[in-house]
């Protein structure tokens, strides 16, 4: 009884009958088909100069749709179909205008500000006030009444020490998402924060804020790093200066979009699914080449790879382009929704949206029994550079496939030059190495060899 | 006695005293630094931007052994000194013509040939021959007479495969390096090579070629990787295919140059030297940012970051930038000689020559012990991402040093981006990313704190 238990666990952690070396060996047929013939490279090049920006409602986004789909069948899965969704429509309209009107020192200063996505407009008549300079959500909370009629001008900076840079946003990012609805409950008339980025340059991010549906919707932007050092050294000579803020954003109705999702037949288990990707809704501004087209790209080559190689998968296997990840998380809801409907049970689900860098892990989120048997596949991937197995997180479009008791797991790259191009103009094309793409491919799809032959269990 | 034995061995590797606990503050506290206060991002800007680029014997290369003596003189270092050496006195000239001739499809077609470094020239006659594409330098070696009076395309591309693109990039260099000598030996005229790189673009890159001196010295030029691809598809339709080339390139007598060093004292132990540094030369191309502007200014970082966190090294510390290691390798050279002869004891050496990318370990070359030691070391650099402990390696110019029986140590940083910008014009400041830059210079500042603190055996 023991020694057939040892068997079993042996035989689940692929230790017996050679798995191992027979597993290594495809692997590494993995990662050398994906280095020597994928396209994925070409495909983001065109994701990103012929089809372009992609907000959600957006005519890029409906072009993204088509692209995929078109470039799915032509790389003859077995199923490749649309999965109905509504998004929002949200729509930047005319370029900002941002200036400081009144400084001693410099007079007129022209900003380059650029609204945070869902952002409301000011309209022509623009919104003119005193700016107060505050460090974090709880400092604006702290001076109460005295926001009142001001714009307030949020300016936390990332942790430059902290080295997982994620964990770093995940600290400033609370002024992008909740600042507007902080300072307008206490009365402020716009916002400005600080770009969430660690690096000190000309560049804006966007990215969404959350209006808090009982308090007043005010207007919000972004400006540099340099601009709001810039800002923040005027305003210790000079208390009320003031800022001319215009803009027209505006929220339009829900219009009808899509996930894109393409499907290899499992041969065993056809009902047990795994699905790989990314979201195909970027910002606005650039060419969302890795935030995040890598990751769709990645999710389509994995497929791919599998055609390539000749691999039936016992499972089925689906790569999916999630829509209306950046401002409402519409397909990710929608996608798994549609999912649970029709019966479907997902065993796994990869998501890769930190950007095409090279890979350094997966970190992943489920049972412990799940994340075991992840950990346990670390060795298949150490030979590549990734060692990171143990950090906990999955997808922000996966996560409603827990309810089928998935495992989550997220491709974890490299991450120090992420917030250099997240949410600018700055995250374009050349702004991604073909060699980490690939890689990041070749990973997520040794991975999913593995989910498929071995299956996962909840 | 064993027991004092296992104190001796516990002690040795840190873990006795709370020393692996003070050390990770310490290693912390260095990180912490960099990351929040460095310079180095700004001063290689200006190497890069300021000086640019910096052959050997070049008025660029005079600029930048004077900025960066006067910026260790800046930093307030002990001592700051020029080791005086000869180095060889390459210079490209005028602009290279490479173009094909006579091809029936196309024409004439112009090349962007880039002639490699220590090329002769061809002068204003040019060289015009039949060219003949080989895969290798065995291939041109089985070819043999069939070579004679041919122009030889080397062609033989990096292997996309191998994740350590180092070791690519060793299996595709020898057609660089040794190909126009090969070449010459069977009767060529002058050889073209296909660009060590793994990319598929339109940069060339240059680098040094060796000729023997047995053998009659022929010109010899780089193209791109697609103007390589495109010379191909041509040959396989028109075998008489013909080139004509035209280049200025000569080895001008020996000039006087310098290392440039940098030291902070040693209080306990001022005889025993920890040398950290990279390389102050350059290719005549690009600015020589990754290569290696990133290790010279890591290793002033890394003494300046001693100063900036008040640590008195009990070894004396030095940041050495040594000149000419692109094409003769005389600065290493100079500097091991000059280190013996003034009875100094290396007990270890850090270059820092493959990129200012992220890190992701060290390579060593020295005794078992001494690789051992370095290993013991690994659980302090985890947690920054540096994984990779146990590859073989030093550095071109530190390679000397173990003549003093020194460890010699690379840092060994992401490799998967460096040979787009190898010996390139892409190889500029704006390639170089500041965190990935300040993670080696932390990296290998905390080893040196390691290093110092308890020394490092024969």
């Amino acid at each position: 009884m023991k020694k057939s238990l040892l068997i079993v666990l042996l035989a689940s952690h692929g230790i017996l009958f050679g798995q191992n070396k027979s597993d290594s060996i495809m692997i590494k047929n993995i990662y050398n088909e994906v280095l020597t013939h994928s396209p994925i490279y070409e495909n983001l090049r065109f994701l990103c100069k012929e089809v372009g920006n992609r907000v959600s409602g957006s005519t890029g986004a409906s072009a993204a749709v088509e692209y995929t789909r078109q470039l799915m069948l032509k790389y003859d899965f077995d199923t490749v179909f649309l999965q109905p969704i509504m998004v929002p429509n949200w729509k930047r309209g005319a370029k900002e205008i941002l200036k400081i009107t009144n400084s001693k020192k410099l007079g007129t200063v022209e900003l380059n500000g650029l609204a945070l996505g869902n952002s409301i407009g000011t309209g022509a008549k623009g919104v003119l006030g005193e700016i107060i300079e505050v460090g974090s959500i709880e400092e604006a909370e702290l001076l109460g009444p005295k926001i009142k009629d001001k714009i307030v001008f949020y300016n936390g900076p990332m942790d430059p020490t902290l080295l997982e840079t994620f964990s770093a946003y995940g600290q400033a990012v609370r002024q992008r998402s909740a600042g507007a609805s902080v300072a307008a409950a206490l009365g402020a008339k716009a916002i400005i924060i600080r770009s969430i980025t660690q690096s000190l340059d000309d560049v804006p991010h966007t990215g969404s804020l959350r209006y808090d549906p009982k308090i007043k919707q005010i207007p919000a932007m972004a400006i540099s790093t340099k601009q709001a050092a810039l800002l923040s050294r005027l305003l210790k000579d000079q208390a009320d200066l003031s800022i001319y803020m215009e803009n027209y954003a505006e929220m339009l109705p829900d219009l009808p979009s899509f996930n894109v999702v393409g499907q290899l037949n499992g041969s065993e288990f056809p009902n047990e699914f795994i699905a790989v990707g990314g979201h195909l809704d970027s910002w606005d501004v650039g060419e969302g080449a890795h935030d995040d087209g890598s990751g769709c790209m990645q999710g389509i080559d994995v497929l791919r790879t599998f055609k390539a190689l000749d691999i039936t998968p016992k499972r089925s296997l689906r790569a999916v382009m999630w829509m209306n990840e950046e401002n409402g998380g519409r397909g990710g809801k929608g996608y798994a929704k549609y999912s649970t409907s029709h019966n479907e049970n997902h065993i796994a689900a990869i998501e890769s949206d930190r950007g095409g860098f090279v890979p350094r892990g997966f970190t992943s989120s489920g049972s412990d029994q799940q994340i075991k048997t992840l950990i346990s596949w670390k060795s298949f991937f150490e030979p590549y550079g990734l060692h990171d197995f143990d950090k906990k997180g999955g997808g922000a479009d996966i996560g409603p496939l827990s309810e089928q008791g998935a495992l989550l797991i997220g491709l974890l790259p490299d991450g120090q030059r992420y917030f250099r191009y997240h949410h600018t103009n700055q995250d374009v094309f050349e702004a991604v190495d073909r060699r980490e793409l690939e890689l990041g491919s070749a990973s997520m799809a040794g991975l999913v060899y593995l989910l498929d032959k071995y299956g996962m269990g909840k």
